[in-house]
């Protein structure tokens, strides 16, 4: 299994394999992670409409997202497939329940907290581009996976730039555990798979 | 004045001359402004996920609105500016004020609000692209308002195909005149220009 830097765990090759079976399932939910990412960073604009540089790296993020929604979107089209909502995993809410309530520390969790959704991302597009038996989904995968880097890697500088190195992995280190423990779970009581459902063994 | 179909009133001469007389205040709402539309899109997107060909056509139009923000951003700082917060005119609140809470006038409602705001977007960068002193804001407004026009063709399009053109020609005319009840007032009382502050005539 691929390691991506900041996760504190890999994905099982269990969740692969729940994913695999599933890829309009998945496809479906991609495009509504896609378009949660770019709903994050334009509500990340929102909130600090004044912080200088912010909206001008996070508008191009929110594009870029965009952009990927709808090649997704037109991807589930041509497969006869079409958008719906589905029930999100506890994911999202999990780690949202992380972010500390006072400024500045709102904006630091905020930001590691995206950028730790854009890596768990862009570690399971790589194992879905390695393994897929799907050639059109390998390229897709392949294709956005490389972006997903870019993000998380933008989030990180936003930290960076702001609260120091040191902080920064500091907090990120515990973000990342949290994040593991909101991916830690029995698979066989998710049903149905998503890009951030359950799916990272145990470490005994 | 130019006229532009969909509203119901003409902005007034002495709008036109306290937005040239503020031209960067301008420039930061319009900033604003394009950030908002875009995320008026996004909400719209996640209010209704289902909704076949609505993600696909709002998306790239809040991609839009980002370049376009993106493209203000750059303006303002190579003047020196940049992007602060600003408290917003009244229009805003008293056109959402109009949309109904049901559905499906709600969906209705709110994409003729979101094409009407366009509509008078377009109406004004005219305005400011005939008469801004300044040769640079003339290009600006120029070379956006083509695409507010775009915009608020599409919101039209959305309603037409999914409520009627009946129902929609009657719907937007009682929006339009609410539009218009917006932005008629006293333009002395409103001392920061806005890109949609008071500035249509009372029709005696």
């Amino acid at each position: 299994m691929a390691r991506v830097k900041w996760l504190a765990a890999p994905s099982s090759p269990a969740w692969l394999e729940q994913a695999i079976a599933q890829p309009e399932l998945l496809l479906i939910d991609h495009a509504h992670c896609e378009r949660k990412a770019a709903g994050v960073a334009l509500q990340l604009m929102f909130r600090y409409p004044s912080e200088v540089g912010l909206a001008a790296a996070l508008s191009p993020l929110a594009r870029e997202e965009l952009e990927h929604f709808e090649q997704v979107l037109q991807l589930l089209q041509r497969r006869g497939a079409s958008l719906r909502s589905l029930p999100a995993p506890a994911y999202g809410s999990a780690l949202t329940a992380q972010v500390r309530k006072g400024e500045p520390q709102r904006m630091l969790d905020s930001f590691l907290v995206a950028g730790l959704i854009e890596a768990r991302s862009h570690e399971r597009m790589a194992l879905l581009a390695a393994h897929s038996p799907d050639a059109e989904l390998r390229e897709l995968y392949g294709e956005l996976l490389a972006s997903e880097a870019r993000h998380f890697g933008l989030y990180w500088l936003l930290c960076e730039e702001r609260f120091g190195r040191g902080a920064t992995v500091e907090r990120l280190q515990e973000l990342a555990a949290a994040e593991v423990a909101a991916l830690t779970g029995d698979l066989a009581a998710a049903d149905q798979v998503r890009m951030h459902s359950v799916g990272i063994d145990l470490v005994s």
